[in-house]
C-alpha cells in the first residue's frame, strides 16, 4: 500500500527564510528518490510554518529515503534551528 | 501562487471506518473541482486519524471548493462524529 508523509516544521522566526530555502532545495532529491510518487513543500509566513507532503509507493520506500537523509545529515542540519520539534505523521493510502 | 491544504481528522474510534469511507468517497468530487491539482487521503488506524492533502491552483480555487462543500453540508455531516476538531492548515506553494 502507498504511504503518505504529512510533516509540519516550526523553524525559529529569525532563520525562517533560510530554513524554507533549505527545505525547498531538498525537493528535487526527494522526487528523484526511488519510490517517490509526489513531493510538495508549502510555506506559511504568518504562522512561521513549513508543510511537507510526500506520497511513496510503500512504507519500505519511505524508510529507505529517511535512512538516506539521515546518513547524509540533511535532517540534523535543519533541526538545530527549529523552535519546536517537527510534527511528522505517516498514513496508509488506499 | 498554488495553495496546499494539510488536514488531520480525528474521528470517534467507534465510527472510524465509516468516517474514513466517507472521506475517501469525497475524493473524486474534490479532484474534479475546478483548480484542484492533487488530492490524497491517508488512513492511520493505530492513531485513529485521517490525513487529507490537497494542492490547488490558487487560494481562490480552494475557497470556492470549501464554499461548495459547506453549501452541500458535506463537512457538517462528518464533524458530528469527531473526537476533537480537525487540524486544518493551508500553505503557499512556491
Amino acid at each position: 500500500m502507498k504511504e503518505a508523509v504529512f510533516a509540519v516544521i516550526y523553524p525559529d522566526a529569525d532563520t525562517f527564510e533560510a530554513h524554507a530555502e533549505a527545505v525547498l532545495e531538498m525537493l528535487p532529491g526527494t522526487r528523484d528518490f526511488p519510490g517517490c510518487i509526489e513531493a510538495h513543500v508549502g510555506i506559511n509566513r504568518e504562522r512561521c510554518e513549513i508543510g511537507v507532503f510526500h506520497l511513496w509507493e510503500s512504507p519500505e520506500h519511505l524508510n529507505r529515503y529517511l535512512d538516506w537523509r539521515a546518513e547524509r545529515g540533511d535532517l540534523d542540519a535543519r533541526s538545530a534551528t527549529m523552535r519546536r520539534e517537527q510534527d511528522f505523521r505517516t498514513f496508509s493510502v488506499p
